[in-house]
């Protein structure tokens, strides 16, 4: 090959620049309104120091460790991205099957182009997770949990922190939406999504399609009705505090999924890395850290 | 409209920048002196993390909150900014009619270009503040009480961090003056404001303006005065010591208006966000702030 | 005058930049070695925040103080700083007259280019300090303390940082020399400075100056000895830590002028305006600051 | 000489990024991965501050100090950097005689263009120290030892932090190799290094190299079996904990090297002028560090 070898995530971002369309890599790039919690999140990660010991033997090396109960070769997977087919026609399948060849666990978005049922049968041998929304229509829910069962995935990652989806001005100056020859292959009817996708009048597509299904009505109730509709495990993906970890675990998560969305949706949270840690290391006393929520 | 959406405060920021004449811009963006504290002032806000509750019911949301017994709808409102029609022609009339829109207080300022009466007659609707200054003429600050009082306005707010005006470079570089078909709405005489600050050899013309009419003779005793002959809220709007808030309360205020006047003031003081936070978060024994003032 | 005027010490750094030639310039604005601690000087002024309280009469205000006894009207003045006629024809003499204008004291270095009894001659209002060294030759040192006696300097300030002088790159780069048409004007005879300062070979000449006129072995005792000779009070400048503070005032200073030398002699000690603080702000403990000096 | 003279690191930098091809360029300034802890080597530096006493007799300074017992002129040496025949005919020679030349220690890399012979006839003045590794081949790696003894070199570095190589992900984009004119001129038969060196299929060269010699069972009984075949001291570079250093020292370590290999190692370590600082300056509690190894 002629072409210069790809070494690092720099190169393939470098890469994706002028490959993608600009409403495309918008899309991927952007993060929730002025994108604070975006550049904290990368530099959060470079203030954590590792303290390497040497003279051990590391001749077998082994960063295998289990997820759910599931054996997988590294301790990191891939997290749920919509609509992957923007970017390439292979989508989620090769993302999945990529997964898999490094015995990474991989979470298939609902919001996905290829549906999960090809993408179940097209990555067979990859530990396979489901990324899904409780919608306003509790039977679509049930349906796609039913699913994602017979598809065998292996959990269910319920995403916590969009009740609203983030705005990402990115995404609202391109008037974001699913280019025409693209689905959302989870969907088939059409009053569901694809439809619901493509009407924009001035704004973004997204978060057009998030109103008109998602249910903001969520509490820790509905967690327990998903958990009880299914015998998959449970993991709460988006909790960024204590307090909300352990009222995950008291609805029946069988783990949480810390994370602030890649920074897309609630600008000026703390970067994930460091989102449970308490106090702040900077602010012994917790410092201007502002108390969330209320009283339970 | 085929012209780009704008999104964001930057966006505006940024059609602004080319839209207006650089002696209106500059008047409008610069901060004191070195603008230290201007850039802190954004900076500080960044550092301050929320700390997102989820799985509540969001279906029904409220920003409103209450502000000297009048109900809002947001928790924000507009701060007193001078002489808008130098960014368009309907200037304050405009910006009090889109803050009424919003359920947001809209606070006029003194050195307006619009009377006080015109933008109470063009936006009823708007809950109104009018800010004003202790003026070496007594009779003509409280004229423009009664006036306040006879149009509707819900409140005065008395700037306490001017007794001399910040230095901004840009103004003294650009020989700043209100553009000759302006004026200064709420003087009708030529002896008040508008006469004066077109008149300037070699400096801010706002200064000269300041330093003719305003009375750096001010103390606690004139704040009791001018709540005694007014019977609307008193809000003192500039304080950044938890002392001052303190004594500003005692002399009768409402409410303090926690405010370093957008950084144009006093340069090298705390973000606004951070002023009456003691100890600072970094310092947590005082560190290197400096004492101001003397006893009491 | 039809040119910008200048507002603000950067306006008038900007004007040198184009106007002095690159050697002067260089000269001027260079800090030692890697300038980490020129850049820090800055930094550091602005981390230091200003508590302003509001609503006093400061119709009267007034920045005076006394200086060694004598009234200064401002509590900031001229630092010496050498051959200043590189920049402009009238040098120390223009800014001498401009200190005096304003009521603050200045200070003239050794190494200046119009004599001591020049500047005190024209610039007779302003209080005035001499800036000198302890040279090897003692009666050269003592004959200069004779002359700012009898023009009427009102103090001595020794430099205690300058045993040898900071390499600063740009000069060395430039093999900076005093131009030509200029002279060291306190030094009549050949011997002394001037001629010493025109012959380099490959490296700055303001350095090689030093080595053949500054006495290395001075200690404690040399300070005593120079307070012996005169009247006029001695202020020590240079002085970085605590403890050269305490043996500066026991040694019979009058004042320990705190200076790190624009940040020119040493780089990488603390910023002028920290530098008698201990502990630093950021360690409480002592943290990574290195003890200097050794045991008395 | 016409040219313009090289005064500080940052000339001789500016002066070989247009000088040497970019394949050496690169191998000799790329550190690990993302370069985190490449730029805050530097920048740690900059957070030290030097407590400069004054007025004391500085006419006869020494920074002389012994290293494992023999006198040394400056408390510095030259580290062992591999292959430096890439920048310079002269190579490891050049540098061994510069510094034996201002009384500094010299370390010969194990992977250097010119063998360790070579460079004790011809820089026979030096205090030299002989850099290596303990390879798979036992043998190879005592007959280094013996040479290294003949050849009269002062003491043994034995490298820890390399049981496999770093990735510099420019030496990955270069697959990098050395220029065939060169070769590692330790190693004599075509079994060792310098074929290994030379075949690359899409890579970097060197790190082929390593994993083909290098092994990765070591522990510190092999140290304690280096120290047992040699009667020179033994110095361990590349510590980086203080668990690390005491246990180096139980294995019979003469001295512990701190050093983070220039940050071309392990990215995300701590700045090594930090590394055995505990606790963090900014996290007194232990703060965000991970801790590395396990149990003993």
């Amino acid at each position: 090959m002629m072409s210069k070898p790809l070494v690092g995530v720099q190169d393939y971002e470098r890469e994706a620049r002028w490959r993608l369309p600009k409403t495309a890599l918008d899309y991927y790039q952007s993060g929730a309104l002025d994108e604070v919690t975006l550049k904290e999140n990368k530099e959060a990660m470079d203030r954590w120091y590792i303290r390497p010991r040497f003279m051990r033997d590391v001749s077998k090396r082994s960063l295998a460790t289990t997820l759910l109960g599931h054996k997988v070769a590294v301790p990191f997977g891939v997290a749920p991205t919509a609509m992957q087919r923007m970017a390439h026609p292979d989508g989620e399948v090769a993302t999945a099957r990529a997964a898999g060849r490094i015995g990474a666990p991989f979470t298939l978005s609902t919001i996905s182009t290829f549906s999960l049922e090809e993408v179940a049968m097209r990555a067979p041998n990859t530990l396979r997770l489901f990324q899904l929304y409780i919608y306003k229509d509790r039977e679509l829910t049930a349906s796609l949990v039913r699913r994602a069962e017979a598809a065998g995935f292996s959990a269910l990652v319920l995403t916590v922190d969009a009740p609203y989806f983030g705005i990402r001005r990115a995404d609202v100056r391109n008037q974001f939406t699913l280019p025409p020859h693209l689905r959302m292959a989870n969907f088939q009817s059409d009053e569901a999504a694809s439809n619901h996708l493509h009407t924009s009048d001035g704004g973004s597509g997204i978060n057009e399609y998030v109103a008109s299904l998602f249910d903001p009505t969520l509490t820790w109730e509905d967690v327990a009705w998903l958990k009880s509709i299914t015998k998959l495990p449970l993991v709460l993906k988006g909790i960024l505090t204590r307090e909300d970890a352990i009222l995950g675990v008291e609805a029946g998560a069988a783990a949480i999924w810390v994370s602030n969305h890649g920074a897309r949706q609630v600008d000026g949270v703390a970067p994930t890395v460091n989102s449970l840690r308490f106090p702040h290391p900077l602010f012994p006393d917790g410092g201007p850290s502002r108390g969330g929520g209320g009283s339970e």
